[in-house]
C-alpha cells in the first residue's frame, strides 16, 4: 500500500529561432512540469508562446527556466553577475513568460534556474538571494525548484517562498546525499535500466544507492528528466511508465 | 475660457548596460507618460526596474515602447518580421515590462511602437495587425499610442482596443495633416521658440500651420517630446511650462 | 566528348553555440566550396575554426557567407540597413573568417550573401553596392557568388570584382531564366530524381526545362546544394555522383 | 639627461550602435596606442572602421581590445568560458579588427584583454593560455599588453610572444608593486595633480610611492589612460603635456 506521488520536470522550449533542441511535443506528453526557457539561454518568443499553449492544453504545469544572459554559451558558463542585475534579469524573464502563460489561460507556477546559474546558486549565497529577489519582484510567491540543501533553497525559505526539492535518476549521489560532481568518473548513470530503477526508488522510498554502495536518502518531490539527448524522450517515457506501473502517482507538485 | 488638456510622452530608459542615452530622471519630471524601452532596441532589466520605480513615485504613467529586436541598430532599421514572430515579440516585451511596473505598485498602461516599427505600422497592415495581436496576447486592453490615421490605429480599433493620437511639436505637417517625411527639407522644426508655440497650438486649438503655410487640424491627446538630444530636456520643460502658463492642463490621457 | 566542369557549394557551419543545423562533416565530403557562416545569422567562433580546419584538410574552398546581423531570425528577415553599416558589417564578417582560414593554412576565396540579404541584393542596388564595398574593404579582390543578372553582380563588375554565377537544381526557372518566386506553386523541385537530372543538365549543357516546359539557358559555374533538411546530404551525394558518372568534373571555380 | 620614453594607451571605440561612450576623436589626439573595442563588449563595425581610419591618419597604433562576449555587461562580468571557446573568440575579434586596420593602410599591432577578462588573466592560467592561443591563431606574433607578472604575460612568453607591461597613473600600488584591489579604500587616485605626477614618476624613474608610503618600482613601457569619465580627456592631455615638458618622449612601444 503506497500513496507515493512524484512530479516529473524537464527543460523545454530550448530552441532559438531557426534552431531546435528539445522535442517539446513529446516531452509535454511525459512530464507534469515544464521548465520553459525564457530567452536568455534559449527560447524565442514564438516558441515560448507555443510551448505554453500546448502545456496548457495538456494540463502540464509551466515553470520559468531562468538563466544568465548567454545565448552563445547556452547559459552554461558561470558569470559574476552583480546581484542587482541578476535580480532584475530573473524578473524580466519571469514577466516575459507570464504573458504567454496567461494568454494560454494558465500561469507560471514555479521558477527553476538553468545551467551555470543552477549550479552557482547551490553555494553562492549572493546570487541565490538575487534569484529570490527576482522572483519576489514578480509579485507572486512562486516556489523555487532546485537542489535540497542549496543556497537557493535557503534564500527562498528565508524570504518565505516555497521550495521544491528535485532529484536526478541519472546522476550518482554521494553518501551525504549530494550529487557526485560531473568532473568525477561515474557521475552520470548511463544505463537506462538503472536510471529507471533509481528513479522509482527515489519516488517510492526516497532512498537510492550512493556512489560507494550505501543506501542514502534522497527525498524529492520532483524528478528531473533530460530531453536534449538521443533516446532521452524514450527514456523519459520508460521512467514514467515504470513509476505508474509501480503505483506511484505522477502528478505536479502541489 | 479653455478646458484643454494634453498628455506629454517621451521615450525613456533607452540606455543599455554601460551606455546611457536618455536623461530619465529629468524627463520623468516633465512628462505624464513614459515610453519605457523593453530590451529589444534598448533598455536593460535594471534600467527598466529603476525607471518604473521612479515613474510610479512621480505618478507618471508607464507605457511599453516595443521594438524590433535590433540592439545594434537601435530599432531604427525596418525589418520584414513575420507576423507570428512580431506578435510574440511584442507580447514578450510587454510582459517583461509588466513585472517591473507591478513591482513598483503600478501597471503598464499603454503600448507605443518604437523607431522603424513605429514608421512601418503607419501603413503596413500586416505588421500593424501583428502588433495589435501582441497587445491582445497580454490580456489587457491596452491603448495604442501612435499616429492618427495609421494602419496601427485602424487595426487596434478593429480589435476593439483604444487608440490615442499623438502629435509632434518639432515636426512639420503637410496640408493633409500628415508628417512631412524626414527625407524632405524642413521636416524637423529646429527653432525652440517655434516648437514651443506649435506645441501650444496643437494642445489648445488642435490647429497648426502646415509646411506650405496653411492652417491644418492636428488633433492629438498626447504630444511626443524628444529626450535624446542636447537641450532636449530643457526644451521639454519649456513646452510644459508654456502649456501650463496658457492654462492647458498637462495630464495623462484617460 | 565533354570538358564540362562545375563547382558545388553549400552553406556550412550554421549552428550557434549549443545548436547544430548543418551536417558539416558530411557536406564537406561532397562540396567543392563551403559557404561558412560568420556569426551574424549563425556560426560561432569555435564552429568557424573547426569548419575551416576541416575544409582545408579536404581541399574544399572557403567562402564567407555574410548576413544581416540577425541571429533570432537566422538572417532571413529583410532589413533596411544603411549602406555604411552594411558595408562595415560585411567587412567585419569577412575579417573574422579570414583569421580561421589563415590559421588552417588557407584563405577566404569568395563571398556569398545569405538569406534575406542574398534576396535583397538581387535588385537593391544600394545594398548590393554596400556588400561590394564591404568586400573591397577586405583588400582582396574576392569573387562574389550569386545570381547571374543580380544587382550584386552588376555592382561587383562595376567595382572590378569577379563574379561567379550559381544555379539551383532544386528550383524552378521561368522562361526568362530567373527563379520562380518561392511564393508561387512549383517553385521548389521536390522530386530527388528530378533534382539530380536538372543539376546534370545545368552542369553539362547549361539548359534546363523552364516552369512552362520550354528549354531555357541557365549558365552557372556553381550549383548550390542545400544541407539543412532531412535527406539533403544524401541528395547532395547523389547529385555529385551523377555529375561524375556523366563525366562532369566537379571542382572549385577558378 | 634622460632618454626615457613611454607609450600612452587608452580604450577607444567603446560605443555600440546608437550609443557613444569614449570621445574617440579627442583620445586619438593624446594617445600613441589605441585599444579598439572589437564588438564583444562594445564596438560596432562602423565605429571600428572609423577609429582605425582616424588612428591611421594620426599615426596612432591600433590594438585589439578583446573581451568576453557580453554587451549587456560591457565585458565586466567574469565568465567561465571554456578555453577552446575563448581562444576562438579572441581570434574572431582580432580578425574582425584586422580588416579595418588593413583598410586604413595599417595593421593591428598588439592585443589587450578588456575588463573582466583582463582581470581574470592576471591569475587564471587556463584563460591566459586561451587568450594567447587566440592570438597565435591570428598568425602574427602580436605583443600582449597587460600587467607585468600576470599569468597572461607568463603564457605569452612561454609561447614566444612579446609582452608589454603597462602601469596606471591613477591606481595605488602595494609595496610589492601590484595594484591595490578596487575593493580596498584608496585603490583609485582621484586627485588629478597626483595622477599627473605619478604618471611622470612611472615614465621617468619607474618608481612610485606605494599605498603605504614606500618607493616601489613600477616598470612599464606603456601607461594606461582612461577615457570614459568626465574630465578624463582633459586629464589625459595634462599627463601627456607633463611628460613632454619633462623631456619624456611619448611614443608607441617598439
Amino acid at each position: 500500500m503506497t500513496s507515493a506521488s512524484i512530479d516529473l520536470n524537464a527543460d523545454l522550449g530550448e530552441g532559438f529561432g531557426r534552431w531546435r533542441l528539445t522535442d517539446d511535443e513529446q516531452l509535454l506528453s511525459v512530464v507534469t512540469s515544464a521548465n520553459v526557457a525564457c530567452g536568455f539561454h534559449a527560447g524565442d518568443a514564438v516558441t515560448m508562446r507555443r510551448v505554453c499553449a500546448r502545456a496548457a492544453e495538456l494540463g502540464v504545469r509551466i515553470g520559468a527556466q531562468v538563466s544568465y544572459r548567454d545565448l552563445a554559451g547556452f547559459g552554461r558558463r558561470a558569470m559574476d553577475v552583480p546581484a542587482e542585475e541578476l535580480a532584475a534579469e530573473v524578473a524580466y524573464q519571469i514577466g516575459a513568460l507570464q504573458v504567454f502563460a496567461r494568454a494560454a489561460g494558465t500561469r507560471v507556477s514555479y521558477v527553476k534556474p538553468h545551467g551555470a546559474l543552477y549550479n552557482r546558486v547551490v553555494r553562492d549565497e549572493e546570487q541565490a538571494a538575487a534569484v529570490v529577489e527576482g522572483v519576489l519582484l514578480g509579485g507572486e510567491r512562486l516556489p523555487l525548484l532546485g537542489l535540497p540543501g542549496s543556497a537557493l533553497h535557503a534564500a527562498a525559505e528565508k524570504a518565505g517562498l516555497p521550495v521544491v526539492a528535485e532529484a536526478f535518476g541519472d546522476r550518482a549521489y554521494t553518501a551525504e546525499g549530494t550529487l557526485v560532481p560531473r568532473t568525477r568518473e561515474g557521475a552520470v548513470v548511463s544505463d537506462p535500466d538503472e536510471v529507471v530503477e533509481r528513479s522509482l526508488a527515489m519516488a517510492r522510498s526516497g532512498v537510492v544507492t550512493s556512489h560507494c554502495g550505501r543506501p542514502v536518502p534522497v527525498r524529492a518531490r520532483s524528478l528531473c528528466l533530460h530531453g536534449d539527448t538521443p533516446g532521452a524522450v524514450a527514456l523519459a517515457r520508460r521512467v514514467r511508465a515504470r513509476l505508474e506501473a509501480a503505483g506511484v502517482r505522477v502528478e505536479a507538485f502541489a
